[in-house]
């Protein structure tokens, strides 16, 4: 790989780290018009025991939570850049608080395929979350 | 792009079907030498509710099991390659049956990421597995 490939690989995984960064931000602001643009419209979230869902019902999830402060804090494991995709291990630990103040923790890991779009931003593609 | 771009793809895409299939058959028959061959060496399973684990801990838990039959059947959704990697959605549908007959049913989605080696073969790299 020359320098400049090599270069161009640090630059995306940067931005997928801030991608990261962001999402979690956004998140824990009730943010979600932003959380929903750092995802594909064919975005597909699985997760255990249930069948796997899109970016609306993400969105409708999101708003039914709107009364809880979720704060993430994410341990990346592992970026690999392949051109415009990219695909990355995740270790996840998210804080849910709710209007009563009751609060669940939950912890895993998850693998996540990214794509970079046509204007050159890095978006959540298809995700698999092990938070139990 | 091309069409010799496009006819390569298709290749893969059926070399990695061909993997599943024969992951599912020498598991059914119990022949973990050849499952672990289709796996890279520093291949990672993420499952829910324990830590990733790699190839020897497959082999260790997959020899505690060796009087269990595995019987698993496979609906890939999705395969995308990426040169000399790829990333696949499958729902996977797996039955283990127990030396006194118990039978145990499993389902869940399966995302996954694999890599040609430098024989040109397809292997498992990454692969996190919400069965419940």
């Amino acid at each position: 790989m020359s320098a400049s490939e090599t270069q161009a690989q640090q630059i995306d995984e940067q931005a997928i780290r801030q991608l990261v960064d962001e999402w979690l931000e956004a998140s824990k602001r009730g943010d979600l018009e932003t959380v929903l643009s750092l995802m594909t419209d064919d975005v597909l979230f699985m997760v255990p025991g249930q069948d796997p869902f899109g970016k609306e019902a993400f969105a409708a999830n999101s708003r039914v939570m709107k009364d809880h402060r979720v704060e993430g804090i994410s341990d990346i494991q592992e970026i690999k850049v392949l051109g415009d995709w990219a695909w990355m291990h995740n270790y996840l630990r998210v804080t849910v608080t709710g209007p009563d103040g009751n609060v669940i923790k939950k912890a895993g890991h998850v693998l996540s395929v990214l794509r970079k779009n046509s204007g050159g931003r890095w978006q959540l593609a298809r995700d698999a979350n092990l938070l139990m």
